[in-house]
């Protein structure tokens, strides 16, 4: 078959958006002029910028001699307006797809491979089902640690950089999977303001109520570009920012796209996502937050202790140092779950308030400790008492303003201006007893229903932790939300499962 | 999260094709509010209808109160105007997701657990990720016979089922990969012509340059409909037509839109993918032909062994008496490639013309002898030559009009009247010598540029095959095309990549 046919088409854009995938509609006569089919791919040239698109096929919306472009394309070619003239090629297949084959049927494969693959990944020349035939054939048949090392390698190469200079520089990060667990809020400040570099990228939520992206972004903005966060992190040594603001190992968001529906971890992907990201804003002291409980990545200790062992191993070929903690996963770490919430418990403990939620307090010292050791700003042993000096001093809040007024937010802030949805209710107790078990999955979908990420203020309150002892009439929790009607939708979700078991 | 969430929308009809997939546009405020996001699923429902689509979002093509519907799902739905309401819903994940989990890790699945996957196969519930996950985790971790087994059966029973009444009924299926290899249209009229009931269905070219069913185009409609089917295999005993016409296994068409762009054939998906067609149209009498040869799906004499065992066992737990013939496929059988020329050499066989393909007429003859010593219409051995009776006769000719005139077709047709492109170029050697090797996949390729299966004219005529002797200045092929840009097209990949290798 021809793979390359100079076609030039008249643009017109469509505003729908997939949220991923670029696609371009051709009318059904152009389509067999071309010899393109449905999902068939090809090239759009726009001055020096292309792109690779997915065909859809129209009778009507788009004429022959034009070409249709949904909103990933029309941006990414940076098109102003319609009729502007597009050169259109069918592209042949891509060059990874023979190596994807080859991990589907078992074999290693080799740098060249591998770089091949998330080259291509990168430039959207996969399909989504090409692409989910690599990650599902490595979930299937396992990543070497060599294999490993190469994908690492390639999201860093394939991505942009942060350049923060030379010397040690630091990071922290969460597998994930537990509610609440704002840790990173409390502990970039307290290692920046000791001096050390830590310039911290985070997520923002795709199923969860809340990403640490989310939550400070209730402070500051966090989507801020690669020199501003460079500068920034020069000025105050640390920052907390949305990863996807820049191009950071952008091959891995895209293999996230595919493993959050299914939800698998390929354990080879896990390692090289998450360490590509710390290579690429140039971390080389790294400490990973491994929760254990249900719902989260690691159910098990055994199985933390060989996630653990495989970090490490993969830092040492990559030049960084790791440590991974493994921590409790059963139940939310902080009182409150979504942006608001979550930013007011962050605010209680960097105050050192009364009612500061004492386990995300504990947890974050745990962690900052063990970087400090790491630093050799503290001696072994003594990491924690070190930070708590920092805490309680106040320099920690100190410096998170610092840092707020550095990526632009306001850093005059009370608790009592940062608002909460003013539609609420509250849970009791109809027994006595302790708690037991706490459903974390059925928090976050209350949470979410309630209209949490997207509506800051809105989200779950909860009094009570695993052990305590609860009288019939105490309240168990409060629901917060900006409408009345997701207030009750979070109302429906309580109905259907119990978050708490009292026994 | 609530899954559930009511919500009447006017639909809004879009005129875009994905090919498969059904999508629906939401504008992006009417999506937060039903906390749906790119790709997730929806399901739409009209009257009694309903169907699930996944979700693209939108600012501006479709207002909030709306829903924006692609082709596939507007006529599903059986829409004809705009501004119908239509229920919307957000719906859980699919329930075969977790089965297909469990497929990635390797477990066996159950009958239930295969009837729930292909029941959201044949739903639409599943998102192109998730069927991806399926048909790879099947190919790695491969199906038992079991299995495969519960998959036949599972296609069969979410699809229609052809009712040609009690007995024996036969069919004849080729594993493809083969250019030419139009025997079910000589093997039908002579089995049909015996009295024995032979409702063959065919596929169209996907990426190949014509299927059966294209080929079979040029003398009649093929695109009937299950009752129609009935009544001629009724009437004739015999038919060929397009199996895409009627809903017959609708799973197995998806799960092809999958595997073709992968070019993988998980085995066991492979057999129940052939079983299931047959069972669906009530054969307990099938031949298989397993083409042996570079770019086939049987690379070995081994593997045929093996697959024959796999077909005969499968076969066994139907009910299905099954018999796989090795042949060569290494070459194409017959000289004409693409619908017309195909369709001229197929008239030449039946006719008994000089000039017939005698590989064509010869394995016609061989599949459609071991057919009636199957069915016990000729002795063992003395099968062949009961077939030549047959087509020599005239017969086989006659039966073949019968069946082209139930079909709709008209009877009276002579091979010049089959029009061929009149654009055209041949090759001719260039050296004296023996054809070693003949590329299908370049052929293929040719005759697809140069239009086929589109244009029914379209295609390459041989005229040397393995093993000949040619002398430099002798024609090798002629490219027919209908357009001369097509043609020129055509020329390019003969430049590129020559078909035949002459030492």
């Amino acid at each position: 078959m021809i793979k390359k046919k100079n076609n030039f088409l008249r643009a017109v854009p469509l505003h729908i958006e997939t949220g991923g995938i670029n696609i371009a509609v051709l009318n059904a006569e152009q389509a067999k002029d071309m010899d393109v089919k449905h999902l068939d791919r090809v090239m759009v040239k726009h001055n020096s910028k292309s792109i690779i698109c997915s065909v859809d096929i129209t009778h009507i919306s788009v004429k022959k001699g034009e070409v249709g472009l949904f909103v990933e394309p029309w941006e990414k070619l940076s098109l102003k307006k319609k009729g502007s003239k597009l050169r259109v090629v069918s592209v042949p297949k891509p060059l990874g797809l023979e190596f994807i084959k080859s991990k589907l049927e078992g074999e290693e494969l080799n740098k060249d491979e591998i770089f091949t693959i998330i080259k291509d990944i990168v430039d959207d020349a996969l399909s989504d089902v090409e692409l989910t035939a690599f990650i599902t054939g490595s979930y299937c048949r396992g990543l070497s640690m060599e294999e490993t090392y190469n994908m690492t390698m390639a999201m860093v190469e394939t991505g942009d950089t942060l350049k923060v200079g030379k010397g040690a520089v630091f990071d922290k990060h969460s597998i994930g999977g537990v509610p609440g667990n704002r840790v990173t809020m409390i502990l970039i400040p307290i290692i920046s303001s000791t001096g050390l570099k830590i310039p911290k990228t985070s997520s923002r939520a795709i199923t969860s109520p809340a990403g640490t992206a989310d939550t400070m972004e209730v402070f500051a903005p966090v989507d801020l570009s690669k020199n501003r966060i460079e500068s920034i992190v020069k000025k105050v040594g640390g920052c907390i920012v949305w990863g996807g603001s820049f191009n950071l190992a952008p091959a891995d968001d895209k293999i996230i796209k595919v493993e959050k529906p299914l939800s698998i971890d390929a354990e080879g992907q896990l390692l090289a996502s998450i360490m590509a990201k710390k290579l690429s804003v140039g971390s080389n002291h790294v400490i990973i937050d491994l929760p254990i409980g249900p719902g989260t990545k690691v159910p098990t200790h055994e199985k933390a202790e060989e996630l653990k062992e495989d970090f490490v191993t993969l830092g040492d070929k990559l030049g960084i140092k790791v440590d991974c903690i493994e921590s409790n996963g059963s139940q939310p770490c902080g009182n409150g779950i979504g942006p608001a919430l979550e930013a007011r418990d962050v605010l209680k403990v960097l105050t050192n308030a009364k009612d500061a939620p004492q386990d995300l307090k504990n947890k974050s010292l745990l962690f900052a400790g063990t970087m400090l050791e790491m630093a050799g700003k503290a001696e072994k042993g003594k990491g924690s008492t070190k930070a708590a000096e920092i805490l309680e001093s106040g320099k920690a809040y100190e410096q998170f303003k610092r840092i707020v007024k550095a990526q632009g937010g306001n850093p005059d802030f009370k608790i009592n201006n940062i608002k909460v949805g003013s539609y609420t209710f509250s849970v009791k107790s109809d027994t006595n007893g302790i708690v037991t078990i706490i459903n974390n999955k059925t928090l976050s979908d209350c949470a979410r229903a309630a209209g949490a990420p997207y509506n800051k203020g809105a989200g779950v309150f909860i009094n009570v932790k695993l052990s305590d002892f609860v009288k019939a009439g105490d309240a168990l929790l409060t629901v917060y939300s900006e409408s009345r009607l997701k207030l009750e939708r979070a109302r429906k979700v309580l109905k259907e499962k119990k978050v708490f078991t009292i026994q």
